[in-house]
């Protein structure tokens, strides 16, 4: 009548083992995984037919961390919702920053992962952007999202101000604000200059389309 | 009088040989790297403290490869300059995905590259950027251009439009152009919308200034 003292294996329980590689050494291989989870690697294709599946199944694991922290505030029009997307995918990322460019050197094809394209789709698209340029426009919040988690995991000190002969910018290295505070001034920054280009780049097409 | 049949060690070697692991697995080891150079490991501490001097010299390497690349070019100005920076950092990081986010976990220090902030620095304060959002803004500029660097290395078919239940999404998939056409595309349009936010920042900072 005793259970078995190891849990089963899962999809969702390899993707963790896989992660836990990840975040410590960059990488996974499916030996190396097979051995975090005591089982042989051939067990492992019982339930993914190989690498890219378990890179998938990591995406979603990482986004689905990342989207408890939406929480269910009162978004306020598309814009609004469009930067709490970005800031919980950035949350997300910046915890496991050493999967990004693995999750970036696959095709995304995980369901769960889709919806976050398919809302941020959704979002710009009632914004007023164009659809001839909406992957553009993903794709460059996308890059801005990705690298703003890299910079969130980043040390205190981003620049090492005794390193540089330019009083210009070690001034501004000194008079940056400690811990997250820089990194989160900044994203925001980031946010505000792209989507108010966003905003302006939607007039602008739809002032052009009234005209013809 | 027979030459020795193996390259003297040397700084530069050595962050050649550690990139070579981390573009092939994602992170090196003190251990592997003094394997894959053939010599023992406390060899490679007569010319490195340790690991973080090799990230430093790697990204040196990485970055003087890229700066080849921006050629000798007639600049027009320092929204020009600032493009060319980030053009020719976004090819050098494009070329080494991997490297990526072990760079960005440590402090930058190497003053080959201390001097590609420097003279980003510069260009945006000829642009009209204010001393207190400097850094800031170039932190905005480093997550874009990373993460552009990510996506120009990413697969031609960044998302499975059969993996979408989004008609809207899956035919701006469809609608994208093939190879470095669509990640190059998408870079330029973020280009646009960060510095023609950033004009507009240095625009109002000023009307502000002479208000006062």
């Amino acid at each position: 009548m005793a259970r078995p003292s190891r849990p089963l294996l899962s999809v969702p329980r390899i993707a963790e083992a896989a992660l836990a590689l990840v975040d410590a050494g960059g990488d996974f291989t499916m030996a190396a995984l097979a051995d975090s989870l005591g089982v042989r690697p051939s067990s492992l294709y019982n339930h993914l037919a190989g690498r890219e599946e378990i890179v998938e199944a990591m995406r979603t694991l990482v986004l689905e961390q990342g989207a408890k922290e939406l929480g269910s505030e009162a978004v306020r029009g598309p814009e609004e919702a469009v930067r709490l997307i970005l800031r919980s995918y950035r949350e997300a990322f910046a915890r496991h920053p050493r999967i990004i460019p693995l999750v970036t050197s696959y095709t995304v094809s995980a369901p769960a992962v889709m919806r976050w394209y398919e809302e941020l789709a959704d979002q710009l698209t009632v914004l007023g952007i164009a659809r001839d340029r909406l992957l553009d426009v993903i794709t460059v919040l996308d890059s801005l999202v990705l690298g703003a988690a890299l910079d969130l995991a980043a040390p205190d000190e981003v620049w090492d101000r005794r390193s540089t002969r330019s009083a210009l910018l070690a001034a501004a290295i000194a008079a940056s604000p400690p811990g997250r505070e820089r990194a989160d001034r900044a994203f925001e920054l980031g946010l505000d200059l792209v989507l108010g280009g966003l905003v302006r780049l939607a007039t602008t097409a739809s002032a052009g389309s009234s005209r013809t």
